[in-house]
């Protein structure tokens, strides 16, 4: 394991900010399976401002990761989809996601019993 | 692919945003070779405060994925170290800085081409 991520300015740090941020994780997600209009990512993901979703957006197009299609129609339509360098980012997106899904029961045990210290919590 | 990760309110999500943390993920990388004290923990990782450091400490603590041991000694000396839930983390890490080590001047290329649109960077 390569120790450069330690270091401050280590562009690779910010690609770990980027990759780790959640609702660029969800984005990429959620345009696996093809290009998306803006307001469908907007409908699916709960809780994402528009402001939010817009930022997140320009951030994975200024990385590389996604692209963006404006349509000449009226109302312009506009579709977003991955680049290959964002496809190359699905299996490992996959994982966290599998591995947040699998453990999920073990880590609320651990908060519950963080939070409530001498109860005795049965697993 | 679960879609449950979009909703709100979903606790798969609040996992993903603690793996999804850069500090957190420095911190389980530290702790890959084994015990750490929060001094070598702060010296190793540049740029996080102790404050962040502690904050990271004890969400990591609360969600089982590290253990902390004090020691007798004066003064007090405070170990970290992954659970074995904490280790089922570092394939997925590792995976996660690997990819971001791989494609570092793919995502630096796309935004340099980002921030100057017209010119011309040759590949």
């Amino acid at each position: 394991m390569d120790a450069s991520a330690y270091a401050r300015n280590c562009p690779s740090r910010q690609i770990l900010d980027r990759i780790g941020d959640t609702w660029s994780v969800l984005v990429v997600m959620m345009l696996a399976d093809g290009p998306q209009r803006y307001t469908a990512l907007s409908r699916r993901i709960e809780g994402v401002s528009p402001k939010m979703l817009t930022q997140t957006l320009r951030g994975l197009e200024r990385d590389g990761l996604i692209g963006r299609t404006v349509h000449a129609e009226v109302p312009p339509r506009v579709d977003y989809e991955l680049t290959t360098l964002g496809r190359s980012l699905l299996s490992l997106v996959g994982a966290l996601e599998n591995w947040a899904e699998t453990h999920i029961d073990d880590v609320q045990a651990a908060r519950e019993a963080y939070d409530n210290p001498g109860v005795k919590i049965s697993a």
